[in-house]
């Protein structure tokens, strides 16, 4: 596929799209976070759109609302091809034909099965000129999770990790509150806002018996689904996540052996109980992500204890890692943030490539990505 | 003590006096490192010194010899009292007096009994304007090794940290080498060209053998005196840093019941052999740093293992961090870089304060000071 030659404005009003399609991302599962800008012939924004909350209306439909007559001949910018199915609502490529766009720019082809070019096409046979690929790497990225999920059937995985600067995430006697200032949880809390779900091991729970709400003005909606590993079943019914699950969705992941079991203990609760592979006393975490995929999750946050964050590092199933670093040390007798690996050789150890660095506070954060071939 | 008003000129220049100054740091113990600069009423800087290695000329005398006859009449702006003893060569008090110079300008009075006081005085007393005070918090900054080792006998500790981002520095077979990338470690170097001496502990001699020296074209004439910290005198003359002390000096630091023992063992060769206090099979680090701060050091660089620097951390004798983190994990198998500091409680561990944080090579490098009331 040749792509097209693009304008600087090209440039700039698409960035405009995939500014605004970052805005729906944690709220739209299973749908991707599509971004979507109206520019008239004279080069005015005339509508914008993002996918609101449940996935619809999409984010086109929304630009068109806003631009309604000045639609006419405008050239629309999307981040990603227009849906081309029935489904609730009528498709998004028959919308911009019928409001009549001179030009569709789209960053990437859709690779949902029910799309896949049909929607550039549709726009094609009704004469609107279509330029596809602009800011693919962008675009793609951030709809990672979205795409991850249809190509390969599980969410995207974002380990969120709170140490010392010698990577402690608690002391020996397990006082882990706080080890990161204020600014620093209020950034974790921003990040929960866009995850579709927070996973934690069963020992954390336990342990520490979080809420793991967005607990940022205006963004408690936004909190996303709160998940549980739970080998041996033992989540006991007064916990804070299962009596508050008629507020905020909380599910419990346990073993196909005990599914069962644990879905009685639960049947009087508003807690979803769901069931995953277990070999040798450990969950196969493959198998989890696919069934966390199965019911639709694209973007998952982990806040777990070292032992799952190890398991997840190991079996290369981290896609990000968000690493807040606390200006204190704590020994090697506290808890490690990440627990054994059984590396010997240094060849051989977990790797990734570093996005960014920044203070946040008193505290500092960096973020880092899965090294990936391409 | 009232502080004079300055003008911006005056806070530029003491500024370029300070950036020289700190060109001297770890060529010039036990002396201070300097700087100095002359500017004529016309507003020109005319001389410009620092320090030199080894501690003479002293940044007075090297910018008066730049300035020659263009000093009369100028300001004479230094980053520390100018000395008014009659020591190896004439006090620069004297000089700058001889010099016809109408005004100095002095960040710093110094602690040191030979001067304190008495350099400004001797400058008044020959009808020169003296202004003290300005920029002094940044003086003493840079001269903080020095000022420590004049006020409390020791000199200060800077601490040298590699590790991945879970905080650890090798893998649980002890490989090390390298977990940072070359940038990190090209910057290792030049932190070792601006401190007078590196410590270790026996422990990573007998298992790296490292050479300790500034490998950066031009600098390795201003590698720092190598320190090793050995309480068992089981340091092998075959050691790399015992083979070439003849071209770096390396100091052997054992216990005091030991000192007879081991300078006999390494009598034949050119390293110097101390001792200092142990008590229950552990140094006694604040002896150490005594027995250090009377051998003249004013900054010594710490890149040992984790348990010396536990035990310095512990003694709260670390006055700065430099720590270089890689993006990898190796896990909780393996070495941490600081070891077991026994703290239960959050409110207890070590806290410090972050002074800066970017991104060198693929590597972050954060470097923290030691928290202060003042």
């Amino acid at each position: 596929m040749t792509i097209p030659a693009f304008s600087d404005d090209d440039r700039h009003f698409m960035r405009v799209a995939l500014s605004l399609s970052k805005r729906g991302l944690g709220n739209v599962w299973p749908n991707p976070s599509v971004g979507c800008v109206l520019v008239s012939p004279q080069g005015t924004i005339v509508g914008r759109g993002f996918t609101k909350p449940g996935g619809r209306p999409h984010a086109e439909r929304v630009a068109l609302d806003e631009a309604a007559e000045m639609a006419r001949n405008a050239t629309a910018y999307v981040t990603l091809e227009p849906c081309s199915h029935f489904g609730v609502s009528p498709p998004c490529a028959a919308g911009l034909i019928e409001a009549g766009v001179k030009r569709v720019v789209s960053a990437l082809e859709d690779p949902d099965d029910r799309v896949s070019g049909r929607g550039h096409d549709m726009l094609r046979d009704a004469g609107i000129i279509v330029d596809v690929g602009l800011c693919s790497d962008e675009a793609r990225h951030i709809n990672s999770g979205f795409l991850s999920r249809i190509l390969s059937g599980r969410p995207t995985v974002t380990l969120k990790l709170a140490s010392t600067m010698d990577g402690r995430s608690a002391t020996k006697s397990g006082e882990s509150k706080w080890i990161t200032g204020s600014a620093a949880r209020e950034q974790g809390h921003l990040l929960r806002a866009n995850h579709d779900a927070i996973l934690v091991g069963a020992n954390t729970v336990l342990t520490d018996n979080p809420t793991l709400t967005c607990r940022i003005a205006g963004r408690y909606e936004q909190s996303p689904v709160r998940i549980i590993l739970d080998r041996k079943g033992e989540v006991p019914l007064s916990t804070d996540m299962v009596t508050s699950a008629h507020n905020v969705p909380t599910w419990v992941v346990t073993t196909d052996a005990l599914l069962r079991e644990v879905s009685e203990k639960f049947t009087e609760t508003d807690v979803k109980v769901l069931s995953a592979r277990c070999d040798n006393d450990h969950f196969d975490l493959n198998d989890v992500m696919k069934r966390l995929g199965e019911q639709g999750l694209t973007r998952v946050l982990v806040e777990s204890g070292g032992i799952l964050a190890a398991g997840l590092v190991r079996d290369n199933l981290v896609d990000c890692i968000v690493h807040f670093s606390a200006p204190s040390i704590i020994g090697a007798d506290g808890k490690a943030m990440i627990a054994d690996l059984g590396f010997d050789r240094l060849s051989d150890i977990s790797r990734f490539r570093r996005v960014s660095v920044r203070a946040v506070g008193e505290d500092i954060v960096t973020t880092y990505e899965k090294i990936t071939d391409s």
